[in-house]
């Protein structure tokens, strides 16, 4: 096992990293820009060094100063945590040149699963269904006749898309022409790559993931599913685990899929497969995520697995104490992500505790939140014996998590738990659009 | 399922059951003392009731205002707590005349394992291992003859007992005569019962219990068991589940013998039975705890039962939804008291979250903890997949957490955890003691 990692990331994710090493008896070695300073995560660490000013790209995003950070301090591994440098495939490479290793899977199946249209393909060979669409545009009269064989409405997509960037949704014919030039500049514009191609648009649509932990020696287990369609502009705002939507036959089915994704590639460590499942509950290959998650403590609670340990273990060549038959998805678990909406100093801070309640985050009294990352503050994750229950300890845990001097969504989070509809489970990725009107 | 409960308590168990009632659509009701109006679990329950001056016999421990805030407010059931009324076969037979569930077993029932020596004799007769010992002492003479047949060291014990009063040491037979005076006298005064018995002294010994759920059907099931040999004056500080001294066997043999016992006084709610282990192994029946205890949430952890909505479940005459064999004991769960060393105002609080860290608490940022109750502050607990994770993950829980204002003992309790003889899982009662010297 390793007995130094470094985590190249901040705020709750890498303090959930350096709590993860601690029970492992593993060193950790913080980075942080200038920003940063006064961050848990630096003063958690057993090592901490600066590696840049505020600005992403100069400190977090910055591989070659992360890399002689870890050399410097002698790490034996980067964990990546989301977001930054987790999902890209030329730091993973770095880490590899320079003998670090990567809590994560290779650069180049990283690239594999980058590429939307190629991971689609090799998707689709496997056996994987996929939305039906096309391969990839040359132009608009191929995109008129793909769009005719598919039907209407579709979704034109970037082949080197993500972040909902190079995506239209086109409604008629009429629309097709200026959505294809615009999304395809876009596309050129923000990842260098204007190359289109089409599905057919699901809606209304849930969006169904499946965490799995693939080890080195080929083994591959699925720690359940989650549902993540209570969303705002693409942003997920809660997840639950297992989805009220998916019926125990299904559950098998989207395993049955998740695994054979993570074959096909010969996926190594924690990574999840995201599906669109449509009102039949016919369920469909959207991409897969070759990084830990956000939403990952909700699989942890139903399945009692430490994923970001399992990340660490996998990364140093430990083979998985499981197989799919030892994993039982028990009870029910919620997250929802607390989201600042502005800038401030938090001067009183009330976390509720109790059994199952866990909020992860990375604010304490007196912290002064920089302007710079992300607005999500903490998670508040709860478990309970059933959805029912699970649902009502959310409410009352947010109505006990008081954030005094910083704006934020614990109401509107509340409002959401308390709406029917979320409590039916019959729920889709329009919800949010829905009750906002 | 009730729809209103009343809390006959305060602190940290006041806001674990008020929790645990939010979670099942229980409306709540507290009470509290002039001198608890700000503590939390006032502010969290629906409804809160003063019921008297801040001395706990004018307010938690007043029989009469309790029920009567219970009528007022229309509670279905009152749940004790732990301490105050928790073990009082009175006020367990008050709210039955008043039509009021009381959450834990019935007052006869109290009544019964509350005479140390009839249920010492009780638990011989159902084939549970008992201490060597005699039966009631008439006096001095009968003593000296009891303590030759059993064997110095011995321990003279009050049969109205509780709390460490009225209980001697004796080393040899000259130190007899002086205490037994002494003991039956503090007894008398203590309890208005003078009656002596006397036991083996087992030592080194091992505080070893079993945590049970009994239903009104008649079901039993153990949910583990619990060490608890880290105290000091007889106050448990650190307590574990599983016991590292405890083999699958013996396990199998304290649950038989606790069963044993639950079924022979057909015990109703959660109960635990406590046994002394000695050094070979040996268990002895010590008592039984007719409430809930402090330690129950390792138990909680390690078996993913709640306990506290269980006692409710139970109390409305549900029926257990898990036979033995359903209970899989997994991982490892330690709590560390957290305690004051005086009083002041919280000034600071930073409370350790993530996966499987847990802090039972009625602090907040600001309050004043109230002198006049007892001296816990908080619960630390944690869970993981090994005993070595687990102390690994607390030591680092208890580094992160910071209680400013207020003197405390997280210090102390880091130092004990570290200790290798607590690693070793080879420690006894007299653990603090030794280390102590």
């Amino acid at each position: 096992m390793f007995t130094k990692l470094l985590i190249a990331n901040r705020g709750e994710i890498a303090v959930r990293i350096i709590r993860a090493c601690k029970e492992m008896g593993i060193r950790t070695v913080a980075v942080y820009s200038k920003a940063d300073a006064e961050s848990i995560h630096v003063a958690l660490a057993d090592e901490a060094i600066c590696i840049g000013e505020a600005a992403a790209k100069d400190s977090y995003l910055n591989q070659e100063r992360i890399i002689s950070a870890a050399i410097a301090s002698k790490a034996q591994a980067i964990h990546p945590g989301y977001g930054f440098l987790a999902e890209n495939a030329s730091f993973a490479k770095l880490c590899k040149k320079y003998g670090i290793a990567f809590v994560g899977p290779s650069g180049e199946l990283i690239d594999r699963m980058g590429d939307k249209d190629a991971a689609r393909r090799l998707m689709k060979a496997s056996g994987v269904p996929i939305i039906p669409g096309s391969g990839i545009l040359e132009n608009v009269d191929e995109a008129k006749k793909a769009a005719k064989e598919i039907g209407y409405p579709v979704m034109l997509k970037a082949s080197a898309g993500g972040g909902g960037k190079g995506i239209r949704l086109v409604k008629t014919e009429d629309e097709l022409e200026q959505a294809f030039k615009t999304a395809s500049s876009e596309a050129q514009q923000a990842f260098g790559d204007g190359r289109m191609y089409m599905e057919k648009y699901i809606y209304p649509a849930k969006h169904i993931e499946v965490q799995l932990l693939c080890d080195e020696q080929g083994h591959v287990v699925c720690l359940g599913e989650r549902e993540c369609s209570i969303q705002r502009n693409n942003q997920k705002l809660i997840e639950e685990s297992p989805s009220p939507g998916v019926t125990k036959e299904k559950r098998a089915e989207l395993f049955e899929a998740a695994t054979k994704a993570a074959k096909a590639v010969g996926y190594v460590n924690a990574g999840t497969v995201e599906f669109l499942m449509d009102r039949d509950k016919n369920f469909y290959f959207m991409e897969m995520n070759t990084r830990l998650q956000v939403e990952h403590p909700v699989s942890e609670l139903v399945t009692g697995k430490d994923i970001v340990k399992w990340q660490i273990r996998i990364a140093a060549g430990v083979e998985l104490d499981c197989t799919q038959a030892d994993i039982k998805v028990r009870g029910a678990a919620i997250e929802c992500r607390i989201n600042a909406g502005g800038v401030g100093k938090v001067n009183f801070l009330h976390i509720p505790s109790g059994p199952w309640v866990r909020f992860d985050t990375f604010l304490y009294q007196g912290y002064e939140v920089p302007p710079f990352y992300d607005s999500m503050l903490g998670k508040m994750i709860v478990f309970s014996s059933t959805r029912e229950e699970a649902i009502r300890k959310m409410q009352s845990a947010l109505c006990e998590l008081v954030i005094g001097g910083l704006p934020n969504n614990i109401e509107d989070q509340i409002d959401i738990i308390r709406d029917p509809v979320f409590h039916s489970g019959d729920y889709y990725t329009d919800f949010i659009k829905n009750r906002e009107g």
